[in-house]
């Protein structure tokens, strides 16, 4: 087999079975050295067992970094801030990883004078698509190595083959099972493919859920929590201030804790298919509810409006992995041209799956101004007869169209 | 007080307090026959003694109908189809249901002779746009009187007055009570504002709550039900084929049982204020999330995106009474033009408030093909070499402009 | 006749007969006292007449003030920015001066301590609009006095009769004629309306026109030129720099005499009724070609498509007159965003009519990469075989919805 | 050479070296049976000695097509109507023929028992795309045979050597001259590219230029034509109805020879590049002004205002390939929903390349209300006083918002 010729890799490495078949895949392959990059952006797992694996397989430079208050801040936040939805349902908890990964990786090639990254997504997927756009984005002439689409170890048994014949330890799972899941995990959240998911029409077992109660098993109680949004993030949980990435955990620990978040979808690719996936957003799935609450009675009309319209083109990029793309930058900017006015707080019920709104206030940006909306008189804040001429000329092109018809 | 001269008008007529008191005002002010319109529109009230008080206040020619058919086929269904949420909450049930009160006005003015409509509607709202630019679109010479733009009867002490003073009975609702919030009910949803709900920070108290019990009531065992769509309009619950209107009503009735479609926004208005309201839609909660999952597995990607894009505007222009436009109709061109292969069964599970999809599955228009989809080896369904050139040719541009940057 | 307490009024002045007249009203109606704002925004008037006139009226406080820099600086170039045409042809000559009047309105109220602001916008135009827009924008409190739609002097011999009555001289225009078009005029551009072409059937007579030469009349040898842009700006006609307004003044020069810039269309009011206009804006003309040449080496492919997809929003709202709303400067900060590399020189031909662009380079941010585009060998620069995967994985969601088609 | 089994391949074929190498070329590394299919869609070449070339080549099966009408009819038509514009200068002119040819390829395939499709495009261009996303998108097991992403002939002297070795004749064009660029042309357009203008600094040479004169060649009088349009198409030049493909050829005519469409621009290809692109598209450019004053007329605001919206995105999928593709139909939907109204006449003055608008009427579809939108009295058409309460409403928005900020 005959790869470009390639002298030092830099490798997103989790230290679970696949990474390391690939680590040495690569070793072995381009005969190149590894450098392995393992970040901690919240899937929690335990990260020094890939140190040692990784020093295990002889590789030198081994970076290990918790970028969990980077990837709240500078990608979930902005996110948040355009109320993101990938087609009406998901929250993009895999997508919005991807470009801070492949970032990490670009930038660590270039500290270690690397000429090439890989990563373990395969060639079905829409990671590898964000990884590699991330990469060309901020390296245009990095070397991109994509073992699943390079190799022939297309089945599970021959990864095992593969594992046994190289010595590549095979471990369970922390908590002893092997999950028949394709998963993915991190701040925002954990996901699920393939397996029984493949057929849409069966429901998937409650063992598979991890994060998350069901509905049915979350307490008969209530939870009432306050959450307080700075320029469109959330800084506090019940007048508690916290980083992002600890507004988030608690936000999952709570929405875990009453059975909200889950989604159970069929989404439509980027390489082309559609495909099955099941999600657990429990804190982005309160994030979104509080933070359109908090824009409910802070935004303008139009800018809502507006911000509602351009919302599911930033999803599509940020799902497609356009995040390092001038498209995004531009909405990013229009978005958070709105964002400066979006403060209060935002008053939420959890309960068994819902989150209800049950109350938002803002000191200084309110819009809201009872004084005009009230349904008793109202001292002439508001003249009704200015309604008259506010119908009559939004009516008039529709009038003068209707008297042609006769 | 000098009006236009008006022979006979047409009035949406409830026979409640308000527009008895209207009736009655018509009579007076402006010295002219009155023809009274009352429609079943699945309100949940009885429409005879709306006949009995006309006939009582010397009304000639009175119309009672039954549209709950024509509303759910031609209004309801439709507005489903582009899966309609404004400002990403509120399912538009009062909205929708106003061109067609306005049409049917305008066709009893035509049958009666009648040169004029009026509407109990007030002056700070959005149903007297919506009536009004109905009315305009289908005939631009209708007069139109909105008394409570033009009367000096703004607080509810006058009104009652005026009842008094005319003899005009004030009547409890059936159940004996008085609800301190202005509500409006039809097939797909109930509204509440005003009172207490002035205060965006204030919760509701649960007594205000009529069509659905609170999720914390809601059986302990989930409901799972099946929903058939044909060309996107759900046809059959659970095997059954039923009318437009059965199938929301029986969607209602199944919601509310489950604490299904509670909502509680703010919400910006078209004549400029944001507004407090409280709603709830069973049946609608539960249809809109079954359409979606139904057109995730049978919809093209670029065409349930554009649909994704063009549905904000197309709420706005529902919610503002643009219904009889010629941009609405040519957005309904657009999404009905995809609705033709928007046809299967949906599976979902309704517990306390919670709608779940757990299935979806189309006999001949599932584009979901697990050949391709697998984790499995796909035996040549998908050449994953292909990604490589998707990739390096969708960098392309951000290589370049990479490039240029150094 | 009964009018709000108003004690000193604001009034946009321009020395001629309308706004002597309504100058006059304001002291006779309103009893108040006037203060005046003559602006020169490249109208090509002299502005101390205008002087002269409110001292004769008894005028204490006088505003005369050249915003021309101001004018390009922040209004004209931000628009160019986006490409606007409003319906397609349109270049917002009128719309984009109005919010700067407002603006200095506004600012002069604060300044002389007045109440109120008016205007000698008519009811039916767009420019009430624009001017209300802006003045409610920047203060929620100011009092407005429109007098065309108060008064009635409603046609134009009862105009001449009240400056009769109180003594308003009437003169004409500098050149002793008299146009029977109602005109507006800054640097932008040149405005007609009303008289022969209220029937859009009728082509205006050659006399109309003012600013340019007719395409007939134009030199028989092209004009070459070329602008230098940066980020988004021209900055320099010829490699000579100039300030804002003094390239578009140049421009108007370049493109009047060689017959560029002249528009006759049919438009749709934001008040509901079409209109007739006519339009001479040469250097615009001029600019918007040249801006989108210098895009089209510079930006990126998405960037540009968004923005020629927010543009014909971008230009209602300048149209409508909401410079000053969220909306506006939401989109204003996408537009910016993507200008910083709008780098480097157009070159073009003028000549009888047209502008062409024959050229474009950018030293630093070109995008155009000929070592790619190449018809002949590109020794790697680009791999053809990239083309099938992109293809085909472009074309698999096209083939999986055929496969069900049979 | 290994390639996959193919035993009958149809071959967009124009009797040029390029397609003619390619014949000879798939005889021999596919081993298998070519079919040729030749259309005239009015690219102004003798179609009969493709015959003789295929013939001599042993071709058994051959397809020579007058496709001129369907071209027009089907493909340019509908896309006028949506005023399409890419990147706001080309009109697309390549773009819609290639969906055409690809249908054919794919009927063709099906009459013939062929397997396999071939064309004559490169690896680098947008034509590949078209070519293939079409087929694809109606025959998902078409194989596609694209011979310049699998052969070596990547330069001319490797072709002409080819053909040399091979007995294929190499032609002088019919003038005897040889262009230096890459054409395309069919009755919509004539392109140019490669040579000089891979430096877009560059102005190409009068010579290049095939359809019209330069505007210092045409006529100095102007030519005056009035267009019939029916439902947003064009029927009948000066009173004269013809068919489609009879109205763009003498609109070509009277374009080409009043100087008329050229056009010089920077494109971005789907393929990732930018290039630099000549078109002379005469009667295009005539009719896309045209069609906009028949619309100015008679097409409502608010449609023309979403219309302007959606283009781009029209334009960019016509652009890229996605003519047979839901999201177009779906688009087309939408604009063809608002062309039973543009009935009328165009009248234009045709000067040295410019095309002037000069009159629109329309007997029964016109929304132009001279007596509301008159400068004079209008006898109560409109009430001026309408429009105080239709800017308070609006600006009321804005006036909140104003007042929090103090």
């Amino acid at each position: 087999m005959a790869h470009g010729a390639v002298s030092k890799v830099v490798l997103a490495y989790s230290g679970g079975l696949d990474t390391s078949v690939i680590l040495k895949w690569l070793q072995e392959e381009y005969g190149c050295e590894v450098v392995t990059f393992t970040a901690d952006i919240g899937q929690g797992e335990e990260l020094e067992p890939a140190r040692a694996k990784a020093q295990a397989a002889g590789v030198k430079e081994i970076f290990i970094e918790d970028l969990r208050e980077e990837f709240v801040r500078d990608f979930v936040f902005p996110m948040f801030r355009a109320n993101t939805l990938y087609e009406g349902e998901y929250l993009l908890g895999t997508s919005i990883a991807r470009p801070l990964i492949g970032k990490r990786l670009i930038e660590i090639a270039a500290l270690t004078g690397a000429d090439a990254i890989a990563h373990g997504a395969t060639g079905k997927g829409n990671d590898q698509v964000r990884f590699e756009l991330t990469a060309y984005a901020l390296n245009p002439d990095i070397k991109i190595i994509a073992p699943w689409r390079e190799w022939d170890l297309l089945s599970r048994e021959k990864l095992m083959d593969y594992a046994a014949q190289h010595g590549i330890a095979v471990e369970m799972k922390r908590d002893g099972t092997k999950s028949p899941y394709s998963m993915d995990a991190n701040l925002l959240h954990i996901s699920y493919e393939g397996y029984d998911l493949e057929d849409p029409w069966v429901e998937p077992s409650q063992e598979m859920w991890r994060w998350s109660v069901a509905p049915e098993d979350a307490p008969d109680q209530a939870t009432l929590i306050e959450l307080t949004f700075e320029q469109g993030d959330c800084v506090a949980i019940d007048g508690t201030r916290l980083t992002p990435a600890a507004v988030l955990a608690e936000l999952n620990r709570l929405g875990g804790a009453n059975g909200i978040g889950r989604s159970d979808i069929v989404e439509n690719r980027y390489v082309g298919m559609k495909s099955r996936g099941c999600y657990e957003t429990p804190g982005g799935t309160i994030l979104l509810k509080a933070h359109r609450a908090m824009e409910s009675l802070t935004l303008d009309r139009e800018a809502a409006h507006l911000k509602d319209e351009l919302m599911p083109r930033y999803a599509s990029l940020v799902y497609n992995g356009y995040w390092f793309a001038p498209e995004r930058t531009m909405l990013q900017a229009a978005i958070d041209a709105t964002q400066e006015v979006v403060n209060g707080v935002v008053r939420l019920r959890l309960y068994k799956g819902n989150v209800m709104v049950v109350g938002r206030k803002s000191e200084h940006n309110s819009l809201f101004d009872a004084s005009i909306a009230t349904f008793e008189e109202d001292a002439g804040a508001y003249d009704q007869a200015d309604a008259t001429g506010f119908i009559r000329l939004n009516a008039l092109r529709l009038r003068v169209a209707r008297r042609l018809r006769g």
